[in-house]
């Protein structure tokens, strides 16, 4: 089943305890497209300058990922991110972010997209979502993100973007400012009065939690020893999730359920090695191991 | 089957976003007591000073607590704590401590207690507990918890405790500065490293970690939307999971996930009211009812 991702493709530099890499391919909708494809074919969309070697992203045409919704706009410049991770590595410090490309208008949906019935709408401006839920009027299952700046600067248009979503993946510190409990479930139940049928509550090393009209879920985080760089594991882990869920076609709780694993299991892989190294190797008999013994580490009859 | 416990009885003064209570009973021993005794009878080691009321032990020892070993010390004045907690209320910040009768001599495990087959040895210093871990030598089951004063001020005593108990329960703060690693798997290894067959990790709101030589299990804390008052949390939580052990006499690494569900959801009912209001009205049945739905939030078929 089609889905379609829109999000950022990015230039990361990235500093951790255990090492550094510069300039290398980041981005919401890169980590989602990757992560997705284990599971279903992806349509991408997105804009990045002429400084892009269009080389980078032949890992994702390779996984059955349509690029043809990939923007290399002239005269413009890749957006760019500089992150730094200390301590237990919950939490990226920015260090530097040029937006360039991301601060011009945003991307369009080719028409072959047009009838994408599942869509992921990573976190960007608001306004830019809601345009992009309008557009794809075949969709039955539109999921966005989002981020502090939004919350903060740009409320009523992230609250218009949420009347128009089916569910919304977020961190807890973004579901606690937005809603401005500190109670996750409180947060959540708080999130499904402003439009969402769901929420997905992403809490890092803690896992992720599930608050629907129907449903309270509490997925873990498949306890990896080795965090290598973080970066791109929430993404990772709604790409899954999506990719899950579109592969099956399937919206109900225990499909909930089941792609939020899948979204833990596949962010894994990620924090193991730096940028999107892993992901590319990753193979979904890789994903469904680390899931029997993810269900094995929960289990208690 | 014996379940003994070894802790402070507290007067605590607490603040929290929800109001204030003001030397109300308290103590690690207390919280422990009441949480064990919804399994297995319990014996409470501890002293207070001549200031304590004893009437305040009354719903102790109507629930099947033996307090005989609860020392009221002439001269003496009992342990007080002051805290504080704001926001989403994971960290209690303390605003006075006065050990008073915990700055002096250590409790005294009276005769009839000498042969107690399962112990738990509350945070106090860790000299304390290894004496206590060398005079109770009937017990098959020994436990333990620490705090940040005594890993960063004591940690020679620390690892000599360490090395005398069977599982060493503690936060996820604790295990990290104990070990020096951020990963709380590698933090939970390198533990048993350190003499205990197994630790527990403790992680507030979002629930708790069992690494042991043949197992790894991730518990949720039970989902609850009111938190008034989160003192006590952790010692309900080690006292129930204690609690179901002592009564099914198995230690075995199901046994051990069991019990620690049983502490996740006994735990969820104290922090919703202050002190131990919650904790003497909770009944086995209130608890059996929350642990199916717990078993439900977490279940994917």
């Amino acid at each position: 089943m089609s889905l379609l991702v829109t999000g950022s493709i990015a230039l990361d530099s990235v500093e951790t305890p255990h090492g550094s890499a510069t300039d290398v391919l980041g981005g919401s909708a890169v980590y989602f497209s990757l992560a997705a494809s284990l599971f279903a074919p992806v349509r991408m969309v997105g804009v990045v300058g002429e400084d892009f070697e269009p080389s980078l992203l032949d890992p994702l045409a390779s996984r059955r990922i349509d690029v043809s919704g990939v923007e290399i706009r002239r005269g413009s410049r890749t957006f760019r991110w500089q992150g730094r991770y200390q301590g237990a590595m919950n939490d990226a410090e920015t260090v530097d972010v040029q937006l360039n490309v991301l601060a011009e208008r945003g991307a369009t949906v080719p028409p072959a997209f047009m009838d994408s019935r599942c869509v992921f709408l990573a976190n960007t401006h608001p306004a830019l979502q809601l345009g992009f839920a309008q557009t794809l009027s075949k969709a039955e299952l539109i999921v966005c993100d989002t981020m502090n700046l939004w919350i903060e600067n740009e409320r009523e248009a992230l609250l218009r973007t949420l009347r128009a979503v089916h569910g919304l993946v977020l961190n807890e510190g973004e579901a606690r400012l937005l809603t401005g409990k500190s109670n996750l479930v409180g947060a959540g139940r708080e999130i499904l009065t402003l439009g969402p049928r769901f929420a997905v509550i992403k809490k890092g090393e803690h896992g992720s939690l599930l608050v629907s009209h129907d449903d309270l879920f509490v997925a873990p985080a498949y306890p990896t020893e080795r965090t290598i760089d973080p970066t791109g594991c929430g993404d990772t882990f709604a790409g899954a999730m999506m990719g899950y869920l579109a592969a099956n076609r399937s919206y109900d709780r225990m499909a909930l359920r089941r792609a939020m694993l899948h979204g833990s299991v596949t962010a894994s892989f990620v924090i193991e090695s730096f940028s999107i190294d892993a992901l590319t190797r990753v193979t979904p008999e890789d994903v469904a191991r680390r899931l029997r013994e993810l269900r094995d580490i929960i289990r208690c009859d």
